[in-house]
């Protein structure tokens, strides 16, 4: 069993703690929602304990899908370890269908099934309101190398496909997505973070309800339902 | 003698003219001054003359580097005659010191040289204020197919070079500029639109002054007098 330690990262929605093991972290999910990159924020008790629930099976189910994740094994209602990361300072957006800010940028009308799978990278920086940036940026800052970048976008993709899959299967379309990278202690590149309606836009396939933050983001209603919902028809399929 | 016929097209900086041979197009280079994509604008008596000049010479002098323009000759004081071309709809811009939005974007300090040319695509859309775009964008817009998106990067840096040469030889630093492309009767990719003080970011090699259109952005006095330094120093080198 592993020991709780200090307290090493505290972000919008996590806090992570050292185990006595280096090479693996302790995660707790916390009851808060956070919007526009901090500015709207809200205590939502129960929110940790779903997006634990959730991200871990998503994990689990990629993990059966051959895809490499940092998610060792889920511990309590709140709490997960994890292999520990260098993370890489980037979000990896996939879209598969036009929504959020893309359709807004672009003009391309939301619900617009995308010609192929498009890849963003966000450099991953509160300060400068994790700006979007191109392939060229992500190397001039010295985040990524051109094979790096490949690599990552041929995860990302991967793991869309994956995802599609394992959302379709909960009558779910999975619109968009944000992924966050790490590099674990073998320098492998391997998926982090976490993959929820936080990080995912969900779409209900038959009657395209929202299943996700943009629930809190636009004032839709309460999130603990809809998040309960998509928990729900995991566990119905185990 | 080319006939001056119907106006085609009429932009910021610039009317063309259809001429009476359909592949060639008759180009007036208007005394109009804009910024911030439009929203500041200023009638300059002059500046037209200036950037017809400095552009055809900028043309003639790659042309000499064997890099393939739009350009066919300088016809007037304010007009040149050019190839017609199908305009891809991309603002091209190659960055080698950092400047402008790319400093306050990502935070790195205005005269930094950047580790290699940064190339960017940005989507000429009035409407959309000129959106920055990724490489999937282009393809997902169909603006351009992966090939085409390759010999664009390929040609931005090869004309970036010839330009360092060229501004070098008037001891000028070039920081960035931005080109456009389009596609002549035979189909090939060609570089179109102007090259000048209004596309460019120019330092004095030796006293990092401005001999650019910021000058007129950040309201720092009188274009004029700096464009025709720029047009000067091209002289003397002829």
């Amino acid at each position: 069993m592993s020991e709780k330690l200090e307290l090493v990262y505290e972000g919008k929605a996590k806090k992570l703690f050292q185990t006595e093991n280096p090479n693996i972290l302790w995660v707790e999910y916390l009851g808060q929602a956070t919007a526009l990159n901090g500015k709207k924020k809200d205590i939502i008790e129960g929110k940790g304990e779903l997006n634990n629930k959730i991200t871990s099976t998503i994990f689990e189910r990629l993990h059966e899908k051959g895809i490499q994740t940092h998610f060792i094994k889920q511990i309590s209602e709140s709490e997960q370890l994890i292999e520990k990361m260098e993370m890489i300072p980037l979000e990896v957006v996939v879209r598969n269908i036009a929504a959020g800010s893309f359709t807004r940028r672009l003009a391309v009308e939301e619900g617009s099934v995308l010609p192929f799978p498009i890849v963003e990278f966000y450099y991953k920086e509160d300060a400068l309101d994790d700006p979007f940036i191109n392939d060229d940026h992500v190397k001039a800052l010295n985040i990524a190398t051109s094979e790096e970048i490949e690599l990552l976008k041929k995860s990302a993709l991967a793991i869309n496909q994956a995802l599609i899959t394992i959302f379709k299967e909960i009558n779910i379309r999975l619109v968009d997505f944000k992924l966050e990278f790490g590099k674990n202690v073998n320098g492998e590149i391997v998926l982090a973070d976490e993959v929820s309606p936080d990080t995912c836009r969900l779409w209900d396939a038959t009657t395209n309800e929202r299943l996700d933050k943009d629930i809190y983001r636009k004032d839709l209603g309460d999130i603990l339902p809809i998040y309960d919902e998509v928990l729900k028809r995991f566990e119905s399929t185990k």
